[in-house]
């Protein structure tokens, strides 16, 4: 509930407010602009002449009104900041810049070189000056880095908990060699996480205020979207799946401090997918892939591998879904994404006998590898188009458009 | 972001954050009033006067000022509304009668007759006329209530869900019954999230903004609290812990529909640690209070059962804390409350072998039998004052304070 504000503070909400508008509706003339905000036209031709004074907007031509008045149309101005996205995944590194509307202006992907954390650094470098370049821009133009990584971001001492993929970056402050990249604010966040948002922003999860997204790899993860935004618990913590205690085993005979025997990332990533079908007999797998090519071929050594793979993931979403009761889990990762179509019917045949109400929907993503690139996108640019106004505002009221 | 109002909108507004400021601070000037607010001293003087003159507000003296200036103190009137707070619980049924800030004026609690809905309707009437007749006022004069129930209340269909302990009301609008008993606005919320709310409106869950209430008893339900509100899920069946898959034996041999073996709740409740002592060896036991008992005399059996206990209770924790990563577990419910002491310690260190990072805190509820009863208090407060104020409002701009 709004009660003080002051001129300077209103007129940076009010071009907030247009700013918004226009983006969302990519071109606006400003009665348009009036009617979606609820400003008088007044106002709105002040927000619009500031926003295109800091090059923020501009004008783009006009479109006919009614009784033959034609309106000018305004735009984001595209080339007015820069995002870089990052997906450093187990094995591969996917990177994007966008421009300020969010079109991708270069992309690069390639085998990741992330066993020792300088090497991951030089290859990022090296990627960053690619896209710019791409671009026409050089990489300290970049108003703004997004990289999405296995594990848990500790913002307190700058490490990266739980990515034993990456090892290294477990150090103090070696999460800050990722900003020195771009030299920009950056942002890091856990992959499956950014693959929600991409799913709530581009996928399966528009419009959907409750849903998780599991993910299904060389590790497992989950990203949880809650009213619409991303929850990521009291340490970031939250959805890391691979800790269910749901496998066959006990536990607690393990030592702690990586994943053990019984937990839901040993007995059901890609990687324990393949043990599980060499131990019961499937032939010349070297891949969790192997083992679903054989079982749409027929293979019942294959297909009872996945029937294996089944139970924990039933067992495993009856444990998400009495605790979150989501609308929906979108099955994502490498493994998630090829085999969700062998998996989806049996995993709801077998949830529904585990659960307390009808079980949630599974879906396969539709973005497959996508979805982390997709969620740091989105991330990057809300972040961005507050950068980019801040720095646009008058001094001492930056930052007001993070409430 | 604010970017239309009208001036009877913002009044309404203003009003609205007066009479949130007073109550809150339980005593305010003019001035404090304006200070707290951001709203001009004039302002804050016309809201003042609306409120009274609506019978919400009234003076009750002056403080001494700065410079010898006193100022006209302002309270909220108490008997302006009042909320009527019941705990349909499986063995007692707990009611309260409040104010408008929130004092209780009466209070009653006894067995439930809950075993046929007819009579625990006739039950919850006749406690409610006994509140009423003990403030002075008549049970239509109550403002709203608010029951706590075992299950899911289904808002579409009017039924309860999941509380196998309440036969009858699994039928259609059979929930609209208790509105029935006092004629006004009324809510239904599960029992372990009104004692949630409890934990965080007075007892250990004050300023932590994620936290969990696990509830054990005659049977067992989690509360969920995210960024300081509760959350309920697609269905509102979030924190249906009795649904985890952990316990031992093969859950899918059994059926749907009800608590099934393998279940958190079949292996965890009070009930089930009677039955699991009795198969130990534990003595002469018949509620679970004996099998804590026992314990604490060092019976060897007896230390065994809440061994298993522990182990069940660690599993769950274990998939709560990797699906939600809380600050903090609040152990409530009739056998939670009672075995806490006994089971936080041996519950830590078994959690901690099982959790990625470092396992949440693990507290005893402070508030005991009285979590539920206080949730539902608080709960009907937030509500009663939207209600009374919007019927001080003009017509046509009603409900502006649940957005």
């Amino acid at each position: 509930m709004q009660t003080a504000s002051t001129t300077t503070v209103l007129r940076v909400m009010n071009e907030r407010a247009v700013f918004a508008e226009v983006f969302r509706l990519g071109q606006a003339s400003r009665p348009e602009l009036a009617s979606v905000t609820g400003l008088s036209k007044p106002t709105v031709a002040v927000a619009l002449a500031n926003l295109e004074d800091a090059g923020l907007l501009r004008q783009v031509g006009r479109r006919a009104g009614p009784a033959g008045r034609s309106a000018l149309l305004y735009e984001v101005r595209p080339e007015a900041g820069h995002v870089l996205a990052v997906d450093i995944g187990r094995e591969f590194v996917r990177t994007a810049l966008t421009d300020l509307v969010g079109e991708v202006v270069a992309r690069r992907e390639e085998p990741s070189r992330g066993s020792r954390d300088e090497d991951l650094v030089a290859q990022l470098t090296r990627l960053a000056d690619d896209l710019a370049d791409a671009a026409g821009i050089s990489r300290g133009d970049i108003t703004l880095a997004v990289f999405g990584t296995p594990g848990v971001h500790d913002e307190a001492d700058g490490s990266l908990h739980l990515a034993p993929n990456l090892p290294g970056w477990e150090r103090r402050n070696s999460v800050a060699r990722l900003g020195g990249i771009t030299g920009a604010t950056y942002l890091v966040e856990n992959d499956a996480s950014l693959a929600a948002i991409g799913e709530a922003s581009y996928g399966l999860g528009r419009g959907v205020p409750h849903f998780v997204y599991v993910l299904i790899g060389t590790g497992t993860g989950m990203g949880v979207v809650i009213d619409g935004k991303l929850y990521r618990g009291f340490r970031g913590a939250a959805g890391e799946i691979g800790y269910l205690p749901i496998g066959d085993g006990d536990p607690l005979l393990d030592e702690p401090g990586t994943h053990r025997r019984g937990m839901f990332e040993s007995v059901a990533s890609a990687p324990a997918v393949v043990s599980s079908g060499q131990r019961l007999g499937v032939l010349d797998i070297v891949t969790a892939k192997n083992v679903l090519d054989a079982a749409r071929a027929g293979d019942e050594a294959a297909v009872r591998t996945l029937d294996r793979e089944v139970d924990y993931l039933s067992r495993a979403l009856a444990g998400v879904t009495a605790v979150l009761d989501p609308e929906l889990v979108v099955l994502g990762g490498g493994f998630g994404a090829h085999a969700g179509d062998l998996l989806t019917g049996p995993l709801l045949e077998r949830l529904g006998r585990l659960v307390a109400l009808d079980p949630p929907r599974i879906e396969v993503s539709t973005l497959g590898a996508e979805a982390v690139l997709l969620g740091a996108v989105a991330v990057g640019l809300t972040a961005a188009h507050d950068l980019v106004l801040d720095r646009a505002a008058p001094a001492g009221i930056a930052g007001l458009s993070k409430s």
